[in-house]
This record gives structure tokens, sequence and C-alpha cells, in this order.
């Protein structure tokens, strides 16, 4: 099975509303209520894609029920979070029936105490054991040490189970010391960890400081991926138009199946692309339009880039 | 005891961020959670003056369960709603902390079945046989006859028990219809229904459609009672800045309070605009700021209106 961490999980609400103007009252139209945060998201892609996969991280309060009653009811993903004293957050998007636009708005996640990170160290060490791989997804709940990532991915690496790490901020960076085989960030990401908006050069620069390899997202343009046997770019065909949330969920799903498929780079980037972009075209964040996918798949076009010798 | 019913109750969260700015993503630094609906704060308000009293209504789902929790937690307040099917609405309260300002977003409320509707019904006969007074409250849920309030009127003045009414639009229009004890809509709300804007004439217009007495609330500036016995308006010693949610449902507190204790016109109103001021000083609807209210009772200035001859 293919696990996958979040950490700080959430109860997505999607509220529509004629038109959002500040300090008003609105009437909500439409309410929907989903499963929430990167690690689920990742996971419920990949059930859609035919893997067995187990998503651990925390849950709490009626929040948590509620998130663990959608992702059960909604998905194949077997539920391995580990319940904590406080509640699940909330993240609340707004979106405006006249524009279109989104407005967000983000709970910060309970506070887990030592004793509840202490059992989920326990829960991640024996699903490691069935795992033929892992993502560390997302942002971190209070309480959990920063340097969370780099311990998670060094168990990993003991248990001889890849880790895909996709982070942002100081626990990316704190994440790629311990040698993560594949980080994910976006350009911004990326730029903001190296310094560099050359999105080649900034990537090359993440390697240097410890990941195997790295993947890119470059938005509507699609992936950048450096690794030791080579960089490639990769675009779709065209742009599409949608919503990109948890677009870049998919494209974690797109690349941890296709390490765990045996597939070469060219074909596990052309997958990411695929379902990132079925994703813009998707409902919600953890879904994608299948008929996109499967238009979309052959026609992504991968470019190997010159660069450094392989090994470097 | 003192009886509510809260048909729409919520579960109201307050999301505090530095600055709210349409289409960005925001963290929201502070969440509070309270049990909300205008009939809930009503309750509240009352156990906390030291009456006994039940609220009844409709709860269900998840944030049904928080909300009963929340309110058997924190106040007398004994739970008598009824639970349903659907799922109880949140409110989303979005405060600015850089300028103050609230963005409010009201999710619809649970559709309520035909079956629930008859139980309620039950439910509010057999409550009013043990209420000295009933206050039917706010806005109504998807799934409840529009007349609602005009039965629920009818049922509690054949029990023999004084109604006040506090809602708005086609609800208040029909209720009023039943001949409730007590209206209390605010100014606008009376405008909306009278098409006068002139809140005595307004008041008056109100009683010829049925309502015995009629209290109107006029914001900072106190309120207006046009009754059988004669007409008087109360004020403030001064304004009292802060927010304004829940004021008016202090002030049926106030009112039924002072009802239920054989208090005259002139007390009841001072009582009911001691507790909307020190209600805009509390943190949250259903709360009252107890220093602020000792301190205003006894100086709220009650002005007996000319106007037509008692009986009228």
């Amino acid at each position: 099975m293919i696990l996958t961490v979040t950490l700080n999980a959430a109860l997505d609400l999607t509220y529509r509303v004629p038109r959002l103007t500040p300090h008003a009252t609105h009437r909500v139209t439409d309410v929907a209520e989903r499963p929430g945060g990167k690690g689920l998201n990742v996971s419920r892609v990949l059930a859609a894609l035919g893997h067995r996969t187990v998503a651990t991280g925390f849950a709490g309060g009626g929040t948590g029920d509620a998130l663990r009653a959608l992702l059960t009811q909604e998905s194949e993903v077997t539920d391995a979070l580990v319940p904590v004293g406080g509640a699940t957050r909330r993240t609340v998007a707004v979106v405006d029936a006249a524009t279109g636009d989104t407005t967000q708005l983000n709970e910060p996640g309970p506070v887990v105490s030592p004793a509840e990170w202490h059992t989920f160290l326990g829960t991640y060490r024996e699903l490691l054991a069935d795992a033929r791989a892992v993502a560390l997804c997302g942002s971190l709940p209070p309480g959990v040490p920063v340097d969370v990532y780099a311990r998670l991915t060094r168990a990993a690496r003991s248990a001889g189970v890849p880790v895909v790490l996709d982070t942002s901020g100081e626990p990316l960076r704190r994440g790629l010391a311990a040698r993560p085989d594949l980080a994910k960030p976006n350009a911004d990401e990326l730029a903001a960890l190296t310094g560099t908006t050359e999105p080649q050069r900034a990537a090359r620069e993440a390697r240097r400081r410890g990941a195997h390899s790295v993947v890119a997202s470059l938005g509507p343009d699609g992936m950048l991926a450096v690794t030791a046997d080579g960089a490639w770019q990769a675009a779709p065909p065209r742009r599409i138009a949608g919503n990109p949330t948890g677009a870049g969920d998919s494209a974690v799903a797109g690349l941890l199946s296709g390490l765990v498929e045996g597939l070469s780079w060219p074909e596990r980037l052309a997958r990411a692309v695929a379902l990132s972009a079925a994703t813009v075209r998707a409902a919600a964040a953890g879904e994608f339009d299948a008929a996109t996918y499967a238009e979309l798949l052959p026609k992504v076009a991968v470019t190997e880039l010159p660069g450094p010798a392989p090994g470097r």
C-alpha cells in the first residue's frame, strides 16, 4: 500500500454566496463538506487510480468525526488517523458566484500534545512495515516539532520506504536535510527556499540541499523534474481553465503511483501533469475528471533538458 | 419556566483574521465556537438573570451535537431541542482585526421533514404546560411552513401562555395575525412590515395588524413601546460602543423576565435597554457585561409618549 501523512487534516467547507462583500451579512446558498488536507487528497486520488492507500495523521473532535465519516463514505482510503483531544480544523472556501473567485479562511488546527505525537510516531512506524512508498504532506498543527518531516523521512529511509515530501517553509527546509527521495515544491515555495526564481536553477539547488529528486510544479505550464537520471519538463497540450485547488496533490499521487509501478521519469511526469490538469476541471481537491485525464495523458509533451551529467 | 423556540439554531463560529481581503487566503488567528440562534441567546441571558428556562427547536448532525454540548456546558439552559436528520447550520463571523468590522456568512440550515415538524409540535405543546411565557425567535429552516409562528402563537394562547414574537419578513407578517402578546421588531423590520419609516407610526400599525403590544428596538437610541396601557420611549444614558450582535435577543430576555415578574412597562423597558447595552459590551451574543448592566439599569431614561387613548 501507499501511505500518506496529513498532520493538519481539515474539514473543508465550500460556501457559495451571490457576491462576497466585506462587512456585510451573506446568506450562503450552497454548502459542501469534504475531507481536506494535502495527504488525504493524495490518498483519495491514489484510491481512484486503483491503488491501496492508507492515510494517517491526526483527527479529533466533532470536526474530526465528520472528516473521518466523509473519508470512508466517499473513497476506498483506509483511515489510520490518530485521535487527538483537540478538534480538527476547518477550512472555509467562500466562492463568489458573481466572479468565480474564492476567498479562503483556514483555521490553525488543534494543539498536539507530546503524548499524542508519541502515539503517532508508533503508528507511523507500524504502517511503514507494509508501505511501498510514503508521502509527507502539508502544514503542521501547533505543538508538532518543526523538524517533524526530517524525523519521519529518516524513519522511512531506515525502513527502506521511498519518501515524497510536499510542504513549504521551515518544515521543507528541515525535511530536505534528511534526504527524501523526492521533494515536490511549487515554483513559489522553491523560490522562497532557495532565493532563486529561475525554476531549474532552484530545483538543482534544492537537490544540493538533500532531495534525491525535485519535481517543481509550474502551475498551468506543467512540471519540471531534476533527478540523478536527468532533467525533464512536461507540459499539458493546452491551458486548462478551472479551480487549481488540489492540483499539486494530484501531481503527488501521479508521481507516487508511477514510482511504485516502476514507470520511467517521463512517464511519471506525464501522469502527474495529466492528473493535475484533470483536477483543475473537477469540483474539489482530491477529485479529478476521469475523461480529461484519459484524454490528456497521451498528449502531455515531455522534453529532456540539458544539464549536469547524470549522478550529479 | 420561560420557554424559547429556535427553529433554525446555529453553531456560531467567530474567526479573527488580521485583515479580510476578498479572493486571498487567510490564516485564522483565533476561533471561537458558541451555541447560536436568537432563542438560545434569549435563554442564555434569562438563565444568567436567574430564571429557569427551557430551549426547544431543532438540532441535528455533528454541528447539532457540538451546539448542545456547548449549551449545557456553558449555561443553566435546559436543552429540549428536537433531533433532526439534517445538520444544524453554522454561521461564520469573520472579524477583521485591522478595522473591527465583521463579515457574516450564514448557512441556510437543515431541511426539516413533515415528521420532524410533527414531533416538534408535540414537544412544544408538552412544554407549554409548564411555561409562564414563550418567545418565538428568528428565521425558519427550509421545510417549515411559513405560517409556523401563527400556529405556535395560537397553541400558546390556547394554553394561556403569553407569547413574544421576534422574527422578520413573511413569518412576522403571518405571526402577527395570530395576535401575539408582544412583537419585538427592530426599526428596519418594522419599516419593511408596514412601509412606514417613522417608528411610532409603524409600531401602532403593527398593533393594528394583531400584536397586543409592540416594542421596537431603535439601535443605540434605545427602545419604543406601544401598548394598550400607553406608549414609552427608553434610552440609555450614553451611547455604548461595541458589537451589537445579540443586543436584540437580550432585550427580549429583559422583556420576558419583566413580564413574568409582573414589572410595569417602564421597568421592563429599562431592563431591556440596560441588558441590550450590556450585551454590546460583551464578547458574544447571548452574553452581557454584568457590571455595565448594573450601572446602566437605574440610569435608563423612560419617557411616556402622547398618543391614542389606552385600549386602542
